[in-house]
């Protein structure tokens, strides 16, 4: 994939909580995973072993920063921590809040579950809880990294 | 999870492919996706955040030296990276190498995809000459974990 055709490469800048030197902290906007925070290497590279061991340094560090924030406001019962580019090769790592009564728990957020009505009922009661809490985790991040990074 | 249920810290020693001072690198002996490295840290410990910076960077750096050396003797079309552990909550990371012919490609190897009798047959051929493979990237894993770690 060319730069002129990446979409990290040209990213909606509303999205974005924190721009580090490096890399940008977006806010993923996932309807079903409200509680999932996108680090996006500012450079269109494709793979980890592509940066040198100080920017892979560099980035993890934010992305476990992201994950210690999450978990401290959110408290979710498990991080996901993941970084696929199969569609979108330019380094980026999802950081995902999951609950026991998210709609694919225990399973990874790409699988796909069959929930019941209840089930169903008890994923949207909690989604809507959580993203009531949103904020003050995004707040948070903003206050953390700034802190860090300015 | 209490350590005595958890199947990582009582792993079938067969599939360690190197034991590092803090951490396991085994062969997943995924059916489906042959070039499959799990990187298991020793301690039962949940989160990335629940380990020290040092010990996090410990871990980060072979997860990225065994993407590193499936790179350079596999050659994937992309490399996924994950730390999920809903279903096992002691800190491990998947490392897999992704083809362009592999069954769920573009998608996370987690999720479902339909395929057709062609394309059902060109992902077994091409299992079979990466199965062919693999002893010379687990060689190569193993010498250079031992040239760094030993």
């Amino acid at each position: 994939m060319n730069p002129i055709d990446c979409p990290l490469c040209r990213l909606d800048q509303s999205t974005v909580l924190f721009a580090g030197p490096h890399w940008l902290a977006i806010d993923a906007q996932d309807p079903v995973y409200p509680a999932f925070t996108r680090i996006i290497w500012h450079a269109h590279v494709k793979e980890m072993s592509d940066l040198t061991r100080l920017e892979r340094t560099d980035l993890m560090g934010v992305v476990f920063e992201v994950e210690a924030i999450m978990r401290k406001h959110l408290n979710p019962d498990k991080i996901n921590v993941a970084s696929l580019g199969n569609q979108v090769p330019h380094v980026h790592w999802h950081v995902i809040g999951r609950w026991h009564n998210d709609p694919t728990f225990p399973d990874a957020i790409w699988s796909t579950k069959a929930q019941s009505a209840d089930e169903r009922a008890r994923s949207a009661a909690h989604r809507k809880s959580l993203a009531r809490r949103l904020p003050e985790y995004h707040d948070a991040l903003i206050n953390h990294l700034n802190g860090l990074y300015s």
